[in-house]
């Protein structure tokens, strides 16, 4: 219960990261049934996975983890539940362990767009503070920064929860890399004056065609781009991407609580009685997106086909 | 100085009610002169109307009730600075009531802008809390809402100092009217699922050309109305019209400071040292308007010949 309050309270959040304490946090559950018969085991394993998998409901990571988990006890032909045990273990570190190494792959393809003197604008943080490692969208700028590229970052601030100026605007800014924070709202008018060549911005869920779940606010941003001929770059593994979905239609959106909006750090910022929209997340269809940053290139329209010759 | 930290700390704010108040606070300030020699208290006024003028940068309802002031005293032949400080008073009446006929005129056209069942978006606060009645951008919405129309408003929130949530929502759901708040970064995916039908926003200065300087954000609204087809209207009194200047890129921009990002409500919202940018207003392009609402009508394009007929 510890995870899944984690995990629904956004104490871990960001796909990634949510995919890897889903799978350490099964691995601890498990921990203590060791005793159990394998199929007494099985049985609580799957229905731990189902209770965690419930903790959010739009990133697609998280239930790949766990699926993937489960197919790994499957495979598993054990003589005990001790052995069981060890083998969820090994694969919620093989989780962690691709997510490092898909991080930097990632940032690699990434930086390439990254060009001397250019300013990259990115909402929400998909960042070091939400993956194993480097991030997704923040990884091709931590990438670029050791290459010793000289650019500069917009972190949108990312209303209700301000992941853009707590968290990228810090990381960033710890790395060294020359950040400012803006208020969302003031993107567009950063675009206008010719202040924004590039956006890139992490996923939670990819559809078939190429539409990209994100955190709210990220639509706006690409809308917005498109209106001033910005290119806009989706970062995100391949595990973000759910073919079972033809198109982001289907994926389903987060409304989240309405004191996130009136009653933020502890004060009223809206007064009581007045109703809110909340939605955690929206879908940007694929025709605002010039590219998918993934761990084996850049993935470019017609994304259909792109993802299709990926998983083939 | 009371007056003057009043408008820089924007306790007074919205355009015409800084009119308003700096009309009031000139004569406020001169009731203390009213000993000395007319030529003397001549001086003071146009000492104390420059001092005031410099709180705030964008609003041209600052100047304009400050010029009208000196305009008027300098028509007055008067015996003594008793009757010049009279007249001061009266002058501040004049453009108090005058404000309020406005305001309802203002609300009359753009009542029929409004359909029964349609939603509305606005953006900061241009309504009672900003002028000396029904406001402008707001005014519409208590005109529509006494004549029986059932509609729906959403209000964003307006980074940083969320006008929309703190005043915007607070007026209109104290009057009855239907709204719900939504962060600045909403507003697109709102109009992508076709749940607004209607742009009304304020302005702080608008050129001769129909560009209109408003809160920041307004711009961003504007470009995703224009992508969803959605009206997008302005609604502002002939004073808030600089004919002086041809397009919007003379506006001056206000850069306000960090702490507004930085540091909301007491509490920290990002890394202490990282730095912001924080401009209070920006320029919405006339081609994006689909109107502006005066207290005589709705101007149309192209608003260049609109507004030169208007003052004509």
């Amino acid at each position: 219960e510890e995870i899944f309050d984690a995990i629904r309270r956004l104490v871990v959040r960001g796909a990634p990261a949510i995919g890897c304490a889903a799978a350490y946090g099964l691995a601890a559950i498990m921990q203590a049934h060791v005793d159990k018969t394998p199929a007494q085991f099985m049985e609580l394993v799957h229905e731990n996975a189902a209770f965690l998998n419930t903790s959010r409901p739009t990133a697609v990571n998280l239930s790949w983890a766990l699926k993937r988990c489960e197919a790994r006890l499957q495979a598993v032909k054990a003589g005990d539940s001790m052995e069981l045990w060890h083998a969820l273990w090994q694969e919620a570190d093989a989780i962690l362990n691709e997510d490092i190494a898909m991080c930097r792959r990632i940032g690699e393809f990434g930086a390439e767009l990254i060009q001397d003197g250019c300013t990259v604008l990115t909402h929400c943080n998909a960042g070091a503070l939400a993956t194993g490692d480097y991030g997704t969208a923040l990884s091709p700028m931590y990438v670029a920064h050791e290459k010793g590229v000289r650019f500069n970052v917009l972190a949108d601030e990312t209303r209700p929860l301000l992941q853009g100026s707590r968290l990228t605007a810090w990381e960033l800014h710890r790395a060294g890399i020359n950040v400012h924070v803006i208020c969302d709202n003031m993107a567009g008018w950063m675009m206008k004056q010719k202040k924004v060549d590039l956006v890139i911005v992490g996923a939670d869920r990819i559809a078939a065609n190429g539409d990209t779940a994100n955190k709210i606010g990220t639509y706006s941003v690409a809308v917005l781009a498109h209106a001033h001929g910005i290119p806009f770059y989706v970062a995100a593994p391949y595990s973000t991407i759910d073919r079972s979905l033809p198109d982001g239609s289907g994926i389903p959106i987060e409304e989240r609580a309405r004191e996130e909006i009136t009653h933020a750090w502890g004060r009223a910022t809206a007064p009581d009685d007045v109703p809110v929209f909340n939605p955690a997340f929206d879908v940007t269809p694929h025709h605002l997106i010039r590219g998918i940053i993934t761990q084996n290139g850049i993935l470019r329209p017609p994304f259909e086909q792109a993802i299709a010759e990926l998983f083939a």
